[in-house]
């Protein structure tokens, strides 16, 4: 604890979206400040943080003058340019630390380093051109995705290839971005395990959380989870192998198939995770709050759960059923603060107590 | 619903502390903006609103400027000058009502009207002078307790009177204030009802908590409260007639003394409640998104409980144990943003869940 910031402290936090929205909420609470980093000057976290700088994250300058009044950097998102990575943490602490970002940031480097680990993933390669993507087929086979290696999120920068003849388009969806070639996996549900690490190497699991996406975007995260005894062993294991081995600090999302061998690691954030967001209706400490007491130095907080929830996005249009949503009972809702309702665009959620 | 301000909407609260502080999040979570006055600009709810306004309640041109640019206005305390509620009033709407805030900013008031509701509160009479309180004295009787009938708080302006011969000082104790004389209760132990009215008439409350005071500051909330099933829905019943007959939108704390004779009113407040700070570790939706929920105009909020929990406040130096309580299980730490812990200030407060 000699290394734990002390209420009045400020925390910075790059991006300033929903996430770090709900980051400054739960920083609050705790009676400690955020200092939000953000190109748009009407982003959500702006509403509710102590401070907030609007700059592009190519100006060094106004990155080095945000970092000089903060006492601990973090992040909502994990697309961080380099140059603004090595501004700051030349001036202060980063949790997550650089290593998870790396990881994270490219998917193959991040299915390299599980399968390191002696975790399962999908079958992958790397496809840079038509030579790679002719192997992979052979290799792995067909139905597969063809993925770019970064900044892809909710869908975006994938192509389906269902088979051979696919393959072209899905190289040419790619606009010349090196890519990841990933093989089919036959599994029954998706789940994701929200996992914490604390400065003192404690770690802390949520109960796993079963998610069903549509149109490439999560709209449910239901939990319990349909696991065995067993599988939500291995879950909460592989996620504490996985913050361990990058001597992370912070809380991470993994998601992970449910197949008849085992789980398969999808992918993992190094941030708060859309599929957490129950955590604030079932549980007295939730992950916003979780991450934040874990880059400030806090113990851990007990996110046991104590009510069965369903979490569901609000995307685009679905934002405009409030009146309806707040009569519902049993019914939280959040929402983000964004002016305008986009298709695709998340824009809240709800998260509904089904046990309690 | 036709009147609910949609999100993106800006709820004006009058008062900056914690009260104010964690209304002001409760709004964010509904994508509600709020816009606080306060004179202090060091205030708790500087750090989590959109927007400040440093200025005194005096100042009406300030509050006609910062009344300009909110939808709604609502406040964390009840002793708002009368000249400011007339500039406001003429701008915007101001809930809950200048008839709860009348009521409640006067002791002889307040029990005045609990008693032409046919509600029982402790027997009482106005002193002004020594004349008053010697009738008071045979008429009442000691023990009795000499409150100022304004701007009294946490055991400030008042004088036990545990004999006749207390009387004299007691009196003096008010430096010339109004006064209210309050015989002796007998009862068993203190709960409160934190109830909500909304703009359609619908109430809703939440479960009783039992109360405990030390030094004259609420120490501990626990639900549920020891009271029989008559006893939880005479309690239910008299807040709701309290909110129906002053036509009121918010959420008030009614505080009431159990005897075996039934349930005496103590004091209501028109505003959230620190004895209303466990719904925010048991229900889907706390006291404070249900005040805003109310004073916005949408449906209430589910106030179910899910959860028995103990509030503690954490006063003065208590605040320095954070590093303590953060590490217990079942806990969940609130804490304010005040630099500096005096003795007897509200500091923050943990919500311990004690079975789910």
């Amino acid at each position: 604890m000699t290394d734990a910031l002390l209420p009045g402290s400020t925390i910075g936090i790059l991006g300033g979206g929903q996430l770090g929205r709900m980051l400054s909420l739960a920083a609050a609470r705790l009676g400690l400040k955020t200092s939000v980093y953000e190109p748009d000057p009407n982003a959500p976290a702006g509403q509710v943080c102590d401070k907030l700088t609007t700059a592009s994250y190519d100006d060094l300058d106004a990155l080095r003058a945000w970092a000089a009044d903060v006492d601990v950097i973090t992040y909502e998102f994990e697309n961080i340019p380099t140059d603004a990575l090595d501004a700051l943490e030349a001036l202060k602490p980063i949790h997550p630390n650089r290593r998870a970002l790396a990881v994270s940031q490219d998917r193959l480097t991040e299915k390299a380093f599980l399968t390191d680990l002696g975790l399962k993933t999908a079958p992958f390669a790397a496809v840079d051109d038509a030579e790679d993507m002719a192997e992979a087929l052979t290799e792995i086979g067909a139905p597969a995705i063809l993925k770019t290696r970064r900044f892809g999120y909710d869908g975006k920068g994938q192509a389906r290839i269902k088979t051979a003849e696919d393959a072209e388009q899905a190289l040419a969806d790619m606009n010349g971005a090196p890519a990841i070639f990933e093989g089919f996996v036959d599994f029954s549900h998706e789940v994701s395990v929200i996992a914490a690490r604390g400065t003192t190497g404690e770690v802390a699991c949520f109960d796993p959380g079963e998610n069903v996406h549509v149109n490439g975007i999560l709209h449910t995260t239901t939990v319990p989870a349909r696991l065995s005894a067993k599988q939500r062993t291995d879950a909460v294991l592989l996620a504490a192998q996985i913050l361990n081995k990058l001597g992370y600090v912070g809380v991470m999302g993994v998601e992970l198939f449910v197949t008849p061998q085992g789980l398969v690691v999808n992918e993992i954030a190094p941030r708060v995770h859309n599929s957490g967001h129950w955590t604030q209706a079932g549980c007295a400490v939730d992950q916003f709050e979780q991450h934040i007491r874990a880059v400030a130095g806090w113990p851990l907080g007990d996110g046991q759960r104590y009510a069965d929830v369903v979490m569901t996005n609000l995307i685009g249009d679905d934002a405009h059923t409030w009146p309806e949503l707040a009569k519902q009972p049993n019914t939280q809702i959040h929402l983000y603060g964004k002016a305008e309702a986009r298709a695709g665009r998340k824009m809240g959620h709800v998260n509904r107590i089904t046990k309690a």
